[in-house]
C-alpha cells in the first residue's frame, strides 16, 4: 500500500456508497473531475485542467475513468488500477464528453457534478447530457462529512503534529523579528513535525491580529504584542491540521487577560455542548452566548468552525442557520475569536471529532494565553 | 505602481476591449471569477473559491466587482480601486448571484463565463440568468493571445532568467545524484535568477526522458545518461518562462548525436517558418516534416508548442488542425522532441514572439546537446 492513499477496499466502499446515494437522489450518475471529491472516491490526485479527466459513477453498474492518454500516468498511485475500474483514454481530436455520456449509458442523463468542475468542461458536458446537472456536494455530503476510522486516525496524527509545532512557536516569537520571519520558521517546523506540506500560516501580531484573514507581513514583533498564530498542514494521505493559539510577548495587560479568559470559556462551552443530535448552530450559539453575556458579541465576527478532512474547509459548517444534527464521526474546528480593530485579536482553535460520548479533541496544547518571556 | 501588476491604464484598455468584444459577439456581458482571465482584466490575484468573487463586464456600462466582505482585502494590489470600479460586497446570507444579475442590468442575460468558473458558482448563476452561458475564452482569445509591449517585456525578462538557470544546470548534473537532487538545485536557481515562483521542473534522465510528462524521481544519474531538463517559473507581474535543453553526461553515442542533430534542424525549421499570416499548424508541420523525412515521425508524440503568458499553456496551440493565422505579438513555445521508450528522449524548447520580420526568441542558450564532462 501507498502512504498517499488508503487501502483500495476503502475506495471500493466509498464508490458503492456514492452510487447508492446517487440512485436514492433519483439521478443517473456522478461526474467527478480532479479535486477533493475525486481524491475521496478514488485516491487520485490528478490535477489535469485543459484536458478532461473524469470519474463517472453511474447509479448502477461499474464506475468508469475517462482520461487523456498523455495523463494515464496521473492515475498511478490511485486505487483505480487495483479496483479494476475500466479506463477509457482519449487523444486530442477525440470527444471526451461522448466517453462520459457512454459511461452513463449513452442516453440523456440526470447527473450531479463535482463542485470544482470548471466551466471549460461543464458547459460542453451539460449541452450533451440534455438535463442540467446539479451539484454532487449534496450527494456526497453525508459520506464525506462523517469520517471513517482511517480518516480519524489521519486527522489525529495531523493534530499531534501541529501541536508539536505550537510547542515550538514561543522560541520563534522574539521582538524585532518580523511576522514573515516567524512564518518561515513555522513552515519549516510544520514539515519537520511530519506534515507533507504547509497549508496556511497566520501570524497576526498586535493590530494585525484583529484581522481574522491576515496572513503575515513585514511587521516587527514588539514587547507587549498579542500574537494570533493559526497554522495547518496536510498529513498523508492528505488530511489537514488546523490549530490556533494566542501568544503574549511579555505579560498581557489586565483587560486583555480578562477578555481572553472569556474567550477560553466560550471555546470550552462550545466543546462541551457537542454530542450526536445537537445541531451545528447550537455549537455556534454555545460559544457566542458566552461572549454575548460578557458584552463581547460584536467582536466575534465569524462562524465558530468548519469541517475538515481532505480540504481545510468543508462541511459541517458550525454557523448560525445550520440546523444539521451532528453525528458521530463528524470532524470540525471550534475556533471562537475576538477582534479589536487597531489593537489586537485572540482566537483559540482545536479540531474535534464527534463521538457517542461528546467531542474528542485532536489538539491538546493548553488553552491559556501563552506568555513568552521577554529577555 | 506595484510590481505585481501593470499600470492601471493597461487594465482600463483591456476592460474596454473585452466589453467591445462582448458586444460584437452579441452577448450582454462577461462574468469572470478568480483565475487568469481575472488577473488579465484587473490585475487581481484573488483566489476565493467557496464564496463568489466575480468581475462583471457588461457589453455597455461600467464593470462591477462582486466580492465577499471578508475578502475585500484580496482586491488590494489589483487595479480595481485605482480604476474606480464599483465594488458590491456581500456577507453570508446574501445572494451574490443576484448581485451579478443586477450588475448585468437585472434582466435575463446572455453571458460568457471564464473557463475556470467552478460548477459551485456556474450552476446557480446559469439558473438565474435564464440563458445558458458560453465560454469567455472565445471573447478574450484575440486579446489574451496577442501580447502588448509590457507583456513582451515581462516574457523577455522571464526568458533571460531561465536562460541563466540553464547555464548553471551542468554543474548540477553529477553522476550519483538523483533527479530530485537536481530539481532542488534548479528550484533554488529559478528563484535566485529573478522569478517570483517555480512553475514546473522536469529532469528526465535516461529512460525517464522518453516520457514527455515525467517530472523527476529518485533515479540516480549515471555516466552516459541523456537528460531532458524542461523548466519554468513566473516572473512578475506573473508571466512565465518555459525552456528545455537536453544534456549528455559524458559524450553521447553516435546514434544519439545524429538523431539530436535532426531534432535541432526540426526546431530551427519551425522557428524559421514563423511570420504573420502563417498558420499555427504550418509551424507544427515545419518541425514534423524534418523528423518525418528522417524516419523519426513516430517518435515525435506531441504538438510542437503552446502559447504562454499569465498561464504556462494557453492559445495559440501550435498543433495540426489549428489553422489560426499568426499575428505579430503572439508568443508561444517551439519545442519538438523525440522519445525512445526505455532508452531516452530529447527536446529543444524556446519561447518566441511573432514580429513583422519573423520569430524573435526569448531564450538564447545554444541549441547543441550540452555535454557535461564526467570527472
Amino acid at each position: 500500500m501507498d502512504s498517499h492513499r488508503f487501502d483500495a477496499a476503502v475506495y471500493a466502499r466509498r464508490l458503492a456508497a456514492a452510487a447508492a446515494a446517487t440512485a436514492d437522489a433519483g439521478l443517473d450518475g456522478l461526474v467527478i473531475t480532479p479535486g477533493y471529491d475525486l481524491r475521496y472516491l478514488s485516491g487520485s490526485r490528478a490535477q489535469t485542467f485543459e484536458r478532461l479527466t473524469a470519474l463517472v459513477v453511474p447509479a448502477s453498474g461499474d464506475p468508469t475513468v475517462v482520461v487523456p492518454r498523455l495523463e494515464l500516468a496521473s492515475l498511478r498511485g490511485s486505487a483505480i488500477a487495483e479496483l479494476g475500474l475500466p479506463v477509457r483514454d482519449w487523444v486530442d481530436g477525440n470527444d471526451p464528453y461522448q466517453l462520459v455520456l457512454a459511461a452513463l449509458g449513452g442516453a440523456p442523463a440526470a447527473t450531479a457534478v463535482t463542485d470544482s468542475m470548471p466551466a471549460l468542461h461543464l458547459l460542453p458536458l451539460a449541452g450533451l447530457l440534455g438535463v442540467p446537472p446539479v451539484l454532487a456536494t449534496d450527494i456526497l455530503r453525508s459520506l464525506r462529512m462523517v469520517k471513517e476510522e482511517c480518516e480519524i486516525d489521519a486527522l489525529r496524527k495531523a493534530g499531534s503534529a501541529i501541536d508539536r509545532v505550537h510547542a515550538r512557536v514561543p522560541e520563534f516569537l522574539i521582538p524585532g523579528r518580523t511576522e514573515a520571519d516567524v512564518a518561515d520558521d513555522i513552515a519549516e517546523a510544520i514539515v519537520a513535525e511530519g506534515h507533507s506540506e504547509v497549508s496556511f500560516i497566520i501570524v497576526g501580531s498586535g493590530p494585525h491580529g484583529a484581522d481574522p484573514h491576515h496572513s503575515y507581513s513585514d511587521r516587527e514583533l514588539q514587547a507587549g504584542d498579542i500574537v494570533v498564530v493559526d497554522i495547518g498542514g496536510a498529513y498523508e494521505p492528505g488530511y489537514h491540521s488546523d490549530s490556533t493559539r494566542t501568544y503574549s510577548i511579555g505579560e498581557p495587560n489586565h483587560d486583555v487577560a480578562q477578555q481572553y479568559s472569556l474567550l477560553q470559556r466560550a471555546q470550552r462551552a462550545a466543546f462541551e455542548v457537542v454530542r450526536p443530535g445537537v445541531t451545528a448552530e447550537q455549537v455556534d450559539a454555545a460559544a457566542r452566548d458566552v461572549l454575548a453575556e460578557a458584552g463581547l458579541a460584536e467582536f466575534f465576527v465569524h462562524r465558530t468552525g468548519h469541517g475538515i478532512g481532505l480540504s481545510v474547509h468543508e462541511e459541517p459548517y458550525i454557523v448560525s442557520g445550520n440546523d444539521l444534527p451532528l453525528t458521530a464521526g463528524m470532524a470540525f474546528s471550534i475556533e471562537p475569536g475576538i477582534y479589536f480593530p487597531g489593537r489586537c485579536g485572540a482566537r483559540i482553535e482545536d479540531i474535534v471529532v464527534v463521538t457517542e460520548d461528546g467531542a474528542l479533541a485532536f489538539n491538546n496544547r493548553p488553552h491559556d494565553l501563552v506568555v513568552v518571556p521577554v529577555s
